[in-house]
């Protein structure tokens, strides 16, 4: 069996900390090294209760040439920025921050700021792996999609392809376990802000997924597609859910759209579809890498209520890395993950 | 100060159970009687570690004549028969169950089973304090709201109302938390079933909150208005969200939205407007009578997405059954609530 | 009925976030001042979702003359400091840290640090209301007892001035909702380490607690005791349980310390004794001012098991701090606290 | 690799669970059916939101003979009956009830109820597979221990075999997530009772498994052991943490505490020894088969505060059920449960 090595920049947050726990049981992949600005030279046994044994290095150290392959973990901004010495060391890359999944510049510009590394947003491929498999197999940057847009995309995607569309908006009304917020402790992450408690965010079309999901859903549907989205904060660990809003043509019900995904994710080892109107709960997908999915309707013809469920830190962020470099390398694509 | 001896019927349910709490404090409400079919004979300190000192009398023991009001926390058509009996005994009723929100017989059969009093449909009064205190006033027989339709009917009737919705459909996506599935112990309402977990129900069109907002709301805009409603559940104890989404004319904005809110309920004390975009979560309603709303934009112009939020056993039950027994009997109607 | 101006320094920690919710609801005590060095110029209701309307003031603009008694919800250190200019200025003081609990300038400088005002130790009341109204009542500052002192004092306190106890040891295994972990965001108190988990901390005799109850105890046996403690984190937001390991004269039980205890405690309202065997959870005991406490035999003769609980923001600190301002200016005592 | 063919019976409890997500991902188990009294017939899938797929059968029609190995998750009383039929059907049997715990019959009665099997008490092997590996590898039926004991049976043997034991006495204060609380949906697991909520129950000498602790420590010292133990239940889905206060010979420290721990578990996986006073949390073993502990002083010479931790339903259970196994069929130890 062949071995990759592998290094992570970023892997005190909670991105990072669930890619070391993949990466520890994959059997495959090896780490070279794993870097943290706020905690270098500690063991990472000493940041979390979890039974990972290395220690971190500071990112200037990290031997980026002694990876196959760098996932990144750092913030926007600063990923494109070590996209670049990677690729330039010869590392492959796969980037978990939001620095290359937009395509146009100004888009990024106007969500984000101004862009360390423009000259690479049309190389990197935008990796949603069940959509994308042969563009990631060659590429040398995959951009790893946000945990919200996966929710999104992949219940969508066959739908839009196939036309089904009426209009050109869609509702996605998500909510949103606590490790999503991130690992830095704030007010509104300490526990007695979250527990017991549940909160929208980012309403309307503020939140930065938005641009992501259009640019995606836009180009499955061949026409500009406008994306309401509410994010909300749950006060469970992992997990999201979301729930979507779609006018269809009045032909489509329950039962068309799941038979539809039925046959488009038929072999696909991360993607259960559930009968219509039995809408999986965030415990069915928690701590794996699979996708969960159930159609139902509203009463208005073609009007269609999606409930789709991912873990976010695995599907919706470090799983789905790992998925992708296990397509970068031919390696199996479930490998590690199950 | 007045007296206004009440009784509780099915006392032990999570809705009773607050009702107890409030009545104890409540300076002008004493306890007639409360009844528990389960835990008859029984002190309430024995069943909930709450400090409320009453011994339960089986429902047929209770003593209806010594209540001037009885408040029926029974279920659905257990309470038409009680309340038929409370009647007959010179009591005022405000039944906490479904039994009299509908007003049209043939929809409440649809929805639920035979009426054991259709003859009361007529005569009861939808209880939503705010928009009907003048019928409260002098009604024999108040049907205090349900818990999802409250979250949804106090923010859009100003809306329909004025003229403002667009369409005939409007999405309600709602989170509540688990005292809203009830006291009995099933395995939905196991903590390992429900703690770090979060799941949809009854999706689209399903749930019978449907035809309750249905009703109230085509009567606000003086047309059939259709409600696609997800309800979902959340591990907290209490509350509900709801995050309602409603094409309006394109000249609405959130900030007008927002001042018509500010107008129609400037006297009300139980109603708490926000600044757009500055949702409220759970926590700002936790264990009050107020609900409070906010509005924010979509991009789509006039599209507005509404988040709204109350204690659903307090505002979304016994609290506001309080305070309709408080406006039957002259009472300052905060009284006991604040 | 007489108006007292209070003032609060150190108001959006999580005690001066509940004495402000108690205060407002106070028959007798008008807020005069709160003062945050965090986030002074603001509204309270910009920093928590509380129905508090007050503006901020920073704390060397308290009008510190403005009040009869000012509340001290400030770090150990910086609690002594505002005592004096409180007094000084006029005001009684109900200090909330820990500056004026230890007796002993020597125990205090061990466990803390150098105390800036070593002259008040003398003069300050230990204001464990239950155990030293008369004291309280003259006084012109109150030490207010720890949350974990609180819960285990109260019931050892008739046992040990009975002169019940075996030998000179005491272990106490006490366990704290995250409120009690403080209002500061750090790694400890993210969601993601308190959430469904639970840690014991500072085993063994390392809280700083242990001096406080260790005096005390001693005080009441005659005798100098020790106190094995060991304090836990549970992933609740309030609430203290503390299971106390005591061995008695053979004669003691478990019925015999229930009967101690309610002669003891006939007439405190605050103060509830259950049955043997049949300890409280925190539930009866959240958001109210009340201890209440259990005793249970383990079948070595005279060994009792004792389960306390409280509200540690509540009669573990805010509600016990206006308790004893109640007694100081002549109120009612439970005014403000039903 | 051999295939052990196994089968469970009471497959829908928490054990039984538990233990089907083990064997899905066992190298060498396969699963030869999984018995359910209250679920024949369905699908594992529509019990538990779990990716276990198989169809449930009646316990009756359970194919015994198929299986190399049963693994009883059936109640106590039910256990015995089972495990004769299994032994004589030529089975090997793993019972996870207390029903062969017991070695004193008389024992057993007085805490339990008339035993249906006494004549394999003297047989059955009590299976704490890292101080028993002899015995269980030779065993027919072994008796899987409980949680509790787990817990305090590991870190208190070597100090008991050193004789380090002063006096008869030790207590625990232990505290379980609840799904030690069993499936049966009750008033005491519904989600409202358990949340945010903590409570101490059987205090003193009065759980089932004081009698288990009991026996098995006195054999580690060679003398009557008392165990004085309170447990208590946290609102977190797995883990027990217990607090074990021991008062040990005054030459005992923690430190040395340590280093035999260190000596007596230096090659087991799943034991993990922390330094002095560095207490785990339940999240360094959730969904592992580790236990993990540490010592810390008191200030009283030679007592010794001993925080462990595990997963009640990994190395509590089902993960020490398969060590067992494991251990049975000569299979590496670990296999399946890293």
């Amino acid at each position: 069996m062949p071995i990759i090595n592998v290094g992570v920049l970023g892997a005190t947050g909670f991105a990072g900390r669930e890619l070391l726990a993949i990466i520890t049981k994959h059997p495959s992949l090896k780490l070279a090294f794993a870097a943290s600005e706020s905690y270098a030279g500690k063991r990472f046994s000493q940041v979390y209760p979890d039974p990972v044994d290395v220690v971190l290095v500071a990112p200037d150290d990290a031997p980026l040439a002694e990876a196959d392959l760098v996932f990144l973990c750092t913030p926007h901004g600063a990923s494109a920025q070590w996209a670049v010495k990677a690729l330039e060391d010869g590392c492959r890359v796969v980037d978990l921050s939001a620095d290359f999944r937009l395509r146009d510049l100004a888009t990024y510009e106007r969500w984000y700021a101004a862009h360390p590394a423009p000259h690479l947003l049309q190389e990197a491929v935008y990796g949603l792996t069940e959509l994308a498999r042969d563009a990631i197999r060659e590429a040398r940057l995959v951009a790893n999609p946000g945990c919200y847009p996966t929710s999104v995309l992949l219940p969508l995607e066959p739908l839009l392809r196939a036309g089904a569309l009426v209009g050109a908006g869609i509702i996605v009304d998500s909510k949103s376990g606590t490790s999503g917020a991130g690992a830095s402790p704030t007010t509104k992450t300490h526990f007695m802000s979250v527990h017991d408690n549940f909160s929208a965010y980012a309403l309307g079309h503020a939140h930065r997924h938005v641009p992501e999901m259009e640019q995606e859903l836009s180009a499955y549907a061949g026409a500009a597609v406008h994306v309401t989205f509410s994010p909300h904060l749950l006060p469970v660990a992992r997990g999201i859910l979301s729930t979507i809003y779609v006018q269809l043509a009045e032909t489509w019900t329950a039962e068309r759209v799941t038979d539809l995904w039925r046959q488009a994710y038929a072999s696909e080892p991360f993607v259960q579809i559930m009968p219509p109107a039995e809408p999986p709960s965030l415990a069915h997908v928690a701590r794996s890498n699979r996708i969960a999915m159930s159609a139902a309707e509203s009463g208005v013809p073609g009007q269609i209520v999606i409930v789709s469920v991912l873990d976010n830190l695995v599907k919706g962020a470090s799983g789905q890395a790992v998925q992708n470099a296990n397509v970068m390398f031919g390696l199996a694509e479930p490998s590690g993950l199950l």
